[in-house]
Formats: C-alpha cells, structure tokens, sequence
C-alpha cells in the first residue's frame, strides 16, 4: 500500500483524491490546504491546515498551482518520502530542494463539477532518478493505463499546445454560443457538430480533416462571416483564416 | 415514397444519398454530376452527366458548392418539383427562379472517409411556403430526429459560428500536433483532452468550462508557451489569450 499526502484541494486535487481512493493500492493519508472551507470536501480523509501537523507517507504530491507549488516546496520539510507535483508548466528543478523528486502531470482539464474516468488520462512522468521513476510509474499506473515518461521541455510543450486544444478551443465555441445567442438560435444546433469535429480526428489527421471557406479561401463567404461579427471575432475570423489558408491553400 | 434526385457527389451530397439509401420512404432516382468519375460511388441508383437527361422527381437537391449552385439554378428547368439547396452560407433566394423552393442545411462536417449517423445531424430548414416547408420537413424526418426550422439570416450566423466551432477548432488540433510532432511526442496524447473538451460543454456552457492560463493572465506560464511557438502561432496564442482574459479575466 502506497501512502500518499495530497498537497491542495482545487480541480486536481480533487479528481487526483477520488482516483486514488478506488485504488486498493493507494491510501490517501492525508488533504492539506491552508484554507480550512476548500477541504470540506475531503470528508474521509485526515485534513489539516498546518504544516507542522503532515503525516508520514512515502509520497507527497504538490496539486497546486505553479505559484503556489514553488512557495510550498520551500515550507515543506523533506522527510526523504518521494515529492511530485502535478504541474504541466514548471519544470521537474521546482522540487529540486527534495532529495527524491519528479512529477505527475495529468494531461486532461479538471472541473469540479465533471466526473472523469482516469484511466483514460496520459500520465506524463519524470522523476530525478530511475527508482523514484519507478516508484512513479507505480503510482500512476493505480490510477492510469496511460503512463509516458516525458521531459521538462516536453511536458512545457504539451502544455503549450493544451492551451490550443483545449482552452482555445473552448474559447471558439464560447464564441459560436455567442452568435447563436445573438441570433436567436439554441447553441443545442452546434453539439452534433462539435462532438464530430473532435471525433474526426481518432481516424483522420487534424490535417486531413480540415474543411470550410478558408481552406479555399472563398472571400463571398468570409466577407459574409465577418459581417455578422464583432470586432474581436473579426480578428480572431481573419487571422484563423489566413492561418488555414497559408498551410493547406498553397497545396491547393 | 418521395422520389428524389440529387445534383452533386461531393461529401455532403454522398453522404445524403447514403442516408436516403437507408429511408424507406425516400428513393433516389438519379444522380447528377457533370464530371463522370465522380459519379463512380453512386452504383445503385441512375447516374447522369446531363441536364438534358435528368428524371422525372418530386425533389431536386442542390447539394454543391455555392457558386455550383447559383450556376447549376440558373440551367437546371422548372418541373414543378421542390427545388432545395444544402448550403449554410447562402440564402434561399439562390433558387428564387422556381416555383417551389427551399432550403436542406444539415448542420455537420462531411468527411469522405467517416461514417455518419444522419439521425443526430441538425436539420436547418426553411422554404418558400407553408406547404413546401412541410415537404421539406418530411423529407428532412426520414433521414434526422432533428429539424429546425431556420431563416437565410440565421442560417448564415450558423454557418460562421460552424466555422468556430469546427473548422478553427480543427485548425487548432493541428497546431497542437505540429507542436507534438517537433517535441517528439505522440499526438495522441492529445486525444482524451480533446475528447473531454468537446465533451464537457454537454454539461457546462462554454462559459463555465473554460480553463488555463490565460484567464488569470499567468504571464510566467504565457511567455514560456511563446517561446516555443513560431509567429504564426504566436499571433494566434497572443490573440485568443487577450480574447479570453477580456471575457473572463475581468469577472475575476
């Protein structure tokens, strides 16, 4: 049985706790947060709010924010457990004060309100020696079926292109909810649409699944898009489609 | 039985015919293309290359491109039928030169290569009366659960937020496999987050799904992700980062 000590009570600390606690090789031994009302929710567990109170445990792990992680590395005592955070965008050198370190990136976005099936979810992992990579790879693989071994540099650029896939794109549909509202439509009409759009792409390369006016560049259709839209829709319209345009019109 | 005829063999006219193949109470007669290879799928039904040669229906669909379809309007006859056209981007008055006319919007993107269930496919419809908007309404319930009926002008707001939500989308994944493909990572680690996006807003508006860096204006992290992009992709990260702190960042 590993023992675990979850630093944090946000999304992924969260979701992290419930995926450890249908684990039977896992024993959450403990929920730290400084804030007593964010661990109202860790009802089965031992909380607490100092850190002079952590229990003993062979793994803590850091599911706070970048800012946040760096702080408390700093006030946390190193007790020789092993210590992970959970960060896509601070590097592995951030827990580099422990003498055992890695992390424990999930590669999914968290909301407090969506259950999710973790053993789905990539576990990208790196550690600062081979048996605290094992001692990871063992962690994760309670939770995931899905374990890569990925660098710093790596793990930054997941991230980075996490932000295109998936905040950015849930930027893109707040503005097609924006337009359906502005013209009296039900954003319901644009579901169908959106599942397939990112259903396509199991079977066909982004690439390959490109469709619509800006492949073409067919400017009756553009010029008829850009009417209906506010400035800032205009600009991000214009430069998505020339964006588009420039990769795939060329081949043409 | 409505007899049908459909002019075009492009994606969505395929996958029409495909879904009126499945229809007990719709036959396709024939099959019109002006170029002969393309008419090669279209094995169980009559195939045409003429206007001269087209069959006697009871609807005609125009499912082309849209200046295929303001040309083909033009020399294609008036027999009385129900004229529609399948097009999000131009207004029901492209076939205002028959007696019977309308619109057939199924809202979706058509790829060659993916099967579609036609039954979950938004149908946007209007026509130029009453008693032709039931017909097309009939037509539209043998192949889709869901009709809506949809004025030019909203058809059009459709067809841009259409582009948001699927072509920009899709422009977007590639973006992050272009960043995956240059770190030597697999783009299917990609995959369950894109999944879980699209997913998410079945239970939370877009609104309240989003999530990362840019709606707090997490600058550490933002200019790390610039540093990894190449112009194009900076202008783009840039753009849709102030888009959504504007929205968001503001409420916080």
């Amino acid at each position: 049985m590993t023992q675990v000590v979850i630093l944090g009570a946000g999304n992924v600390a969260t979701h992290l706790y419930r995926a450890f606690q249908k684990s039977e090789e896992i024993e959450v031994v403990q929920v730290y947060n400084h804030r007593p009302e964010k661990l109202a929710n860790f009802t089965e567990t031992f909380t607490t709010t100092a850190i002079s109170e952590l229990k003993e445990a062979d793994i803590y792990i850091f599911a706070l924010k970048d800012d946040a992680i760096l702080k408390m590395a700093n006030i946390v005592p190193d007790f020789g457990a092993l210590y992970l955070h959970t960060s896509g965008g601070i590097g592995i050198d951030a827990l580099g004060k422990f003498r055992n370190y890695g992390v424990f990136y999930p590669l999914q976005t968290f909301s407090a309100k969506r259950e999710l099936d973790f053993s789905e979810i990539p576990m990208c992992l790196e550690a600062n020696s081979e048996k605290n990579l094992q001692k990871t790879k063992k962690l994760a693989a309670g939770i995931s079926e899905k374990l890569f071994e990925t660098n710093s540099k790596q793990r930054k650029a997941l991230h980075a292109s996490a932000v295109f896939v998936c905040n950015f794109t849930n930027h893109l549909y707040t503005i097609g909810a924006d337009i359906c509202q502005k013209n009296d439509l039900s954003f319901e009409l644009l579901k169908p649409l959106i599942r397939e759009t990112a259903s396509k792409i199991e079977q066909l390369s982004p690439e390959e699944a490109q469709t619509g006016p800006a492949i073409r560049n067919d400017r009756g259709t553009i010029e008829g898009h850009l009417e209906l839209l506010n400035q800032n829709q205009k600009n991000i319209y214009e430069l998505l489609t020339a964006s588009i345009y420039n990769l795939h019109g060329k081949k043409l």
